[in-house]
């Protein structure tokens, strides 16, 4: 669990875009951001108050989350200036990076003199169990996607921030990096040794109130070879209740693989329908994510109403939508 | 690579079944196997010599392998008097024990001192790719099952056998510890970290002579809910050109999971091929491994006439009949 507030660090972003895990916390979780933290030449701003580390710590802030990915995900010596003087002015640190803040010696030393916490979310740091498959309390709803990066994660934020707005019983389970740095706590799924990532989602998912629902972030795709086993796991290690369909419709092959086609909706709905109710045999697809940033209103318009009528379920983009229609059809689960 | 060939510590076994591996190694590869090393008290006997440490070594033995679990699978005090003299003698040790050999102070020294290599097959030695999906050349066979510890592994060994018997060209790939230590190579898959399962599978089954075969060591159950990521990450990494479906016809429920119940063969051949056509779309079931060991002859021949009848597949116990039948399915392929 990373202590709240950050001060977000965005570094010497080169572009707005590299500082993408740091827009996911400012969209999600603003009450978590209390400020950020540019070097010379940063080109990302997250409209926050620029802090000095010790104004941060003055002003609560507990951990300098670092929310920039830089060419080569390596922690450069220009961060590690930034870095040790965040430790040693009382703050933990928390990254995402391939390049782990505990392998760097210098870090380690100064976090351990200075009493300060690392937090490599890329890592996982539970023992997690086998999965037992025992039915629990409480409703999960899982994202599935004809491919990977199409949008899974931002529709799982999406319909928790919208059931909270209800004042429903709603939590985001974060199972990759960005989203166990946008909320704090999750399972680095995709770094958990197989025989333990169903028991790892189920862990992440435990018994809740009746009425309470997960939405669980999806990872990978069942039709993406490279990453179907990641899915797969989610799938029966959740027994989602719900299930969410997410897909991009212009994309022309899988993410990384231009010899496979897409699925269609058709597809992904009978496949993760026919895997899901093996372990939870009153699971239904209750709603379609459509991703449709490469296309203009009216366009979008068509493509969603093309889809909600072929597929008789409600299809939104939650992004250009909101996805209150999303969580219309959960609440009647 | 563990370096053939083999004495076979037995130790102290308190059953004949304790000695599980040991009796693999001596079933699928006698010619690895010049030797049997036995404590006092022992109960398995692999009918091989009885051989002093210095015995082997001078025979020509490389590697002592450890071919029993003892309750709990650590490594005793008695074993350890053993061990140590055979790295003394010059011998590698290799073990699929939880207990790791590297993790014992004095056998790590020892075998630094001595130059010699402590091989644990449960945890990988290679990093691994991510899956790229490209198609192999050569041709790839997948055993899956209704059900985990169903024979699996067994139907894959029967019938790589029997291909080299017939002067095919056939490699039988492991993916469990058992597995690992039978052929002295393979994968761990169990203990592969999530984002590398299917690249380790592709890793294990490159690119071969056309009229290869590769007899990949299933893993798990689609339908077992803790392992079918594991599953998966098989069919998808394999791209089969044929699978096997693995049954035995007495269960009741899942392995370890009262409350699950197994599918049909229908239901496996159903979803193993819509999954498997993704990564390979000529794929095809090929025959049926019916594990009848609780059955009496005519109760196992009835039963086997019966699955035959209704899946219109050739279906065979290779433990009671031979894999001969399961091989002429595949010589059609």
């Amino acid at each position: 669990m990373i202590e709240t507030p950050y001060l977000l660090f965005l570094g010497d972003a080169p572009d707005p875009l590299a500082a993408k895990v740091a827009q996911g916390i400012r969209d999600w979780r603003p009450d978590h951001a209390i400020g950020q933290y540019r070097m010379h030449g940063c080109k990302a701003d997250m409209k926050l108050p620029d802090l000095t580390l010790a104004e941060a710590r003055a002003a609560g802030a507990k951990t300098l989350v670092i929310g920039v990915a830089n060419r080569g995900g390596v922690i450069s010596a220009a961060w590690k200036k930034v870095l040790v003087a965040a430790l040693e002015e009382g703050l933990d640190l928390a990254s995402g990076l391939h390049n782990l803040l505990r392998d760097e010696p210098d870090l380690a030393a100064v976090a351990e003199a200075c009493g300060r916490q690392l937090h490599d979310v890329r890592v996982p740091s539970v023992k997690y169990p086998i999965a037992e498959g025992r039915r629990r309390s409480g409703k999960r709803c899982l994202a599935v996607g004809t491919d990977c990066s199409i949008g899974k994660m931002y529709t799982a934020l999406a319909m928790d921030a919208e059931m909270k707005r209800r004042g429903l019983k709603s939590s985001f389970r974060a199972t990759g990096q960005t989203g166990i740095l946008i909320t704090g706590d999750g399972v680095p799924l995709d770094a958990v040794v197989a025989d333990f990532m169903a028991g790892a989602v189920e862990w992440l998912t435990p018994d809740n109130d009746a009425g309470h629902w997960d939405h669980i972030e999806g990872q990978g795709s069942l039709f993406h070879v490279s990453y179907s086993g990641v899915t797969m796991a989610l799938i029966h290690g959740g027994q989602p209740d719900a299930l969410i369909l997410c897909h991009e419709p212009t994309r022309t092959h899988m993410r990384g693989l231009p010899h496979y086609p897409l699925p269609t909706l058709e597809d992904l709905r009978d496949l993760a329908l026919r895997l899901t109710r093996i372990a939870n045999p009153d699971c239904r697809v209750t709603g379609i994510s459509v991703n449709t940033a490469a296309l203009d209103e009216p366009q979008a318009l068509e493509c969603l109403r093309e889809i909600e009528n072929r597929m008789n379920l409600p299809a939104a983009d939650p992004f250009r939508q909101g996805a209150g229609r999303l969580v219309d059809a959960l609440e009647e689960v």
